[in-house]
């Protein structure tokens, strides 16, 4: 009888799905830790291949990072630029998605372990990101949010509508001035691009909502510690960027490092204050503790130090990719910490995972440079390409229509073209609300 | 010198808008309180009316309750359904939205206190809702959360998607089944949606989703303590709603009264456990607490007991209107607690001072039934027209356009008509993300 010759029990097995069955050819296991463009990519780079694929992220959404400043800033609402990780991911039949949080990493036995499981893998994929640097002042972070998730974003916009809530309702002249403070730190992409829609919606989008305040005469200040704002910019185009934020109404400071926040402002290096209701943080990032959950070697934001094929040295089924990895090109040069380059490190993981399972090797991983890309405002960006470097209304157009491109999923592309298309018509912002009660309104 | 002859410096007086200046004639001052349909209806009713009204609200949105349930079930994002208080009154120069929390009402020296100010009023509007009500009970809202604000939906929103994905991960049968049972307790309208548009995301939406779990296998249990859904339409509809519920996979159990909620699931008066880790509760509700604040007579529900003309007793210039009045029309009939309720009692009120103002008077408040409906599911409804009645698909396609029809703003009617359509065709829900962190992921 069959029953015999089985340890398992016909009923018992028929519930094993037939990957996990002892009698099945067992396909190797890959595990992604974070679905950010690094992870994503990578688990949809390996759909053909022949391997079971674990996404382990503690969100449930993929976030189109590049447009978060714009659900900051009443623009758009979360829903259109984060898309569920299981509906991406919905048609890939080798690929599992758990919502969880990781807790640790044990290279030697091959496990992760989240709160509720632990997971074996042949294929470790660590794409965990970074998250805001207060280069060792956490205690700013309650005054100075930065922005990485969805939540940081809707935080960010509910601050800055109740500052204009609170000036409209202020008698005090003095306090009516810090409300309408906006005090921006550090002028890369994220910090210009919120300086410049601050500005607008300040200057054009609420105007004609108030009684008692002129909304137009909101000051946002963007401070750089550095000599020149978007710094990974060539110089002709952050003076650019310098000028069309000008135009926009931004103070814009360079040269100014920040030595303080608190819940009244911002004090600079030379002493002086800026008495500011809204901060928002903009200055450095930090990668994720990915570093130490395998004790690997890693540079001082964190991030862990990866080979050529960025595979982890001394751990050759771990790979480090995004954010959260130091990556240098065959060139020397280092990879940087942006969305094309994100995508690319997890396209080219998923093609030297599938090529080592056939027995083959790739070349070290290269950064293909598909250029840069800096909004400002309506119609203000910088572009660089290159030998092509541009500006204004061309150089805004390029950013839009590379941006609506790339968001995931053809009904957020339209409907956040029809939302621009309105914003555009009309100055109007759709998603002015305040969700998020920063005191105890509730 | 004209100094001499005034006490106020020129140069102050000048800083003073012209209304407020001593020497302009007065307008009397209309305050309201609460800025949904009844509140915001009054303040638009006013527009033209030779008074200066403020318009007091704790958020800085209207919200278009009658598709909370939608941003609850991850169909509609918050802002399209939500529109700034100060957006919709721009363009209407008497009227100024103050983002406050009323602290007290003094009728005698006819002022209102919010937490920064005290503002006087000749005409006060009572226009501050109604919360869910536990019977008692506050101790189970907790375990089965109402549906009032739009944290009150994103909260619920994250709930439901989290009962998936912990679904997907668990490894105990009975755990699982836990997860995947959705109790709503009370079928009034809101009861019926929630379970309707519950047990349509889980057979349709997201069922390909996952990999662990078969999400179509989820329960919906709608329980209602009296005999029948849907208990303020005719007999021959609820029966209708309650197939409908069914064809849908909902169990409906009527008669069955809830005798505690917990972190487990529900406890039915029978003694019988249903272990359900999403309870939502749509059992009844409560009224602010504006009786309270002019202790004015009030049912058991809170309301304040209004005229004929929706002013309260003994306070001549004091209306209550909306969720927190209990008012009865001439033929003795009370006016139900529905959205055109509201916004006739709004426009009566604004007709009401404006007549005054002019010497005149107007006849007592007549609602105008408009007639009843509810909604299921896609393509599932009930109406009631007094001699027109009907169910399924007719009745769906009114209550589409009816509320699409009423819904504030040309663009959020449009992006929302697009939304349904796109869900329509494809089963798909845009806005299913996880913001709210129910436990201590983030």
């Amino acid at each position: 009888m069959w029953r015999e010759h089985s340890e398992v029990a016909p009923e018992a097995l028929s519930r094993v799905p037939a990957a996990r069955a002892d009698r099945a050819p067992k396909r190797p296991r890959v595990v992604i830790l974070g679905a950010g463009f690094a992870g994503l990519n990578a688990a949809i780079g390996l759909r053909n291949a022949p391997v079971d694929i674990a996404v382990i992220d503690q969100r449930n959404h993929h976030l189109f990072q590049p447009l978060l400043y714009q659900v900051a800033t009443a623009g758009l609402s979360p829903a259109q630029i984060a898309t569920p990780i299981r509906r991406i991911l919905a048609k890939q039949r080798n690929a599992t998605v758990y919502m969880e949080t990781v807790k640790a990493v044990d290279p030697s036995a091959r496990t992760v372990t989240t709160c509720s499981r632990t997971l074996g893998w042949d294929y470790l994929i660590l794409a965990t990101g970074a998250r805001h640097a207060y280069f060792g002042h956490d205690e700013w972070e309650a005054f100075a949010p930065g922005l990485k998730t969805v939540g940081d974003a809707t935080a960010i916009r509910a601050r800055i509508l109740t500052a204009f809530e609170k000036a409209e309702a202020s008698d005090s002249e003095t306090e009516r001035a810090r409300l309408l403070t906006f005090a921006v730190v550090g002028a890369g992409p994220t910090g210009v691009e919120m300086a410049g829609a601050i500005a607008e919606l300040a200057r054009k989008a609420i105007a004609a909502d108030f009684r008692n305040i002129d909304a137009t005469s909101a000051k946002v200040v963007l401070l750089e510690a550095g000599p020149r704002v978007l710094p990974s910019f060539p110089p002709d185009l952050s003076e650019k960027a310098r000028r069309q934020l000008f135009g926009l109404g931004v103070e814009v400071r360079v040269s100014e490092a920040v030595a303080g926040c608190d819940a009244d402002g911002v004090t600079l290096q030379s002493g002086e204050r800026i008495p500011a209701a809204t901060i928002i943080w903009g200055a450095g990032v930090v990668a994720s503790a990915a570093a130490t959950w395998i004790s690997a070697h890693s540079d001082r934001a964190g991030r862990v130090m990866v080979a050529g094929d960025l595979s982890v040295p001394g751990h050759l089924d771990i790979y480090a990719i995004g954010d959260t990895a130091n990556a240098r090109g065959p060139d020397g040069r280092p990879v940087p910490g942006v969305a094309p380059a994100a995508k690319q490190m997890g396209r080219y993981v998923a093609r030297h995972i599938a090529a080592r399972l056939r027995g083959r090797s790739l070349p070290a991983f290269a950064y293909r440079d598909l250029g840069n890309l800096a909004t400002i405002g309506r119609k203000a960006a910088v572009a660089d390409f290159g030998r092509a470097r541009f500006s204004g209304f061309p150089a805004w157009l390029v950013w839009s229509f590379a941006h609506l491109w790339f968001l995931v999923g053809f009904r957020n592309r339209m409907i956040v073209f029809l939302d621009w298309a309105w914003a555009y018509a009309t100055f109007d912002r759709s998603a002015r609300l305040i969700t998020d009660q920063p005191d105890a309104r509730r």
